[in-house]
């Protein structure tokens, strides 16, 4: 990748890559690889069968109070989902087919919001679709090439890439090559591009 | 405790709580609660009997590449320990005397570069000797109480009081009994502090 652009890899159910996509999509003259994939996977290899934020009470508490603060700070919506962590591999699914194209970042962050602002469940289909005709595209399109064999087995390898880049969680940055840990890095990978 | 204080709790054997002690030792206008305590009891209630970054390979390599840049952007000397996680009970014990003497900055600063920037075994009492007299103290009389009955029931309460706040982590912070975890958080305290 160039050394001018980021790759954000992401989580639509995870609640920091809420706030560094937001972020990423609100500075237009920053150039985003975005990398949508799925937590759960890499938590399994762990021996994990839910977020670490629902294994473990103490953690998983202080986190919600921290997402309350982290958006004050960063001037975001926040709501505590009713539901967490949201089923977020349909999303991801039509992610991947947006990738390259210009409506990527406002799918992004309208998927986001509707998870962590409006309290949607994003697992389902009718929200996805909303969210598709509300940007002006064609909801019944994508989501049939979505769940296309080739998309799916496209989500599968992403899996499989973020295994072989040794990633543990999200979000996580990388520019030229080095890796950055959550929402927290953002700014010194952003600092880091040539 | 004041709202213009910041608690620092913190493990002598955890990599950011390295970062945090020496950032709080050097800003001689902060009044710090120091609160050594031990991170083994948090993660033995997790069912880990070890650090995740050992327990979690990938997040492990990835945290060793981070320390060595985050010392770099705050300005700290840095080599990676030949031992991790280095044994840090007797230190603990010896801080808990220091808590409220004039020394305690200086001892605390002292055992973190000896773990951190030396490589030396601060789980050896030649170790913490060797600290306490390179600050003009009485180790011998030093290390007698640290390791008396009374004080290591002082540890294990100290333990009891990290489970009832909740902590999993180290550095903790509290300001106004708000909670801060990591490094990361530590400018976000101090500027609660009023």
């Amino acid at each position: 990748m160039p050394a001018s652009e980021i790759a954000c890899w992401f989580d639509f159910a995870s609640t920091y890559s809420y706030v560094s996509v937001l972020r990423l999509a609100r500075q237009r003259d920053v150039i985003v690889q975005w990398k949508p994939f799925l937590l759960g996977p890499i938590f399994k290899e762990q021996g994990w069968d839910n977020s670490p934020f629902v294994l473990q009470k103490d953690k998983g508490d202080y986190m919600w109070m921290d997402m309350a603060r982290e958006c004050a700070k960063y001037g975001l919506p926040w709501r505590q989902p009713s539901e967490f962590p949201r089923r977020s591999l349909l999303a991801a699914r039509v992610a991947l087919l947006g990738e390259h194209q210009p409506w990527m970042a406002e799918f992004c962050a309208r998927t986001m919001l509707a998870n962590f602002e409006h309290d949607e469940d994003i697992g389902s289909s009718d929200c996805i679709a909303a969210i598709l005709t509300s940007i002006g595209l064609d909801a019944a399109t994508l989501l049939a090439a979505a769940q296309s064999d080739d998309n799916k087995a496209r989500l599968r390898a992403r899996s499989e890439e973020a295994k072989s880049r040794h990633l543990f969680g999200a979000p996580t940055f990388f520019v030229d090559n080095e890796m950055y840990w959550g929402n927290d890095r953002l700014s010194d990978a952003l600092a880091k591009r040539r």
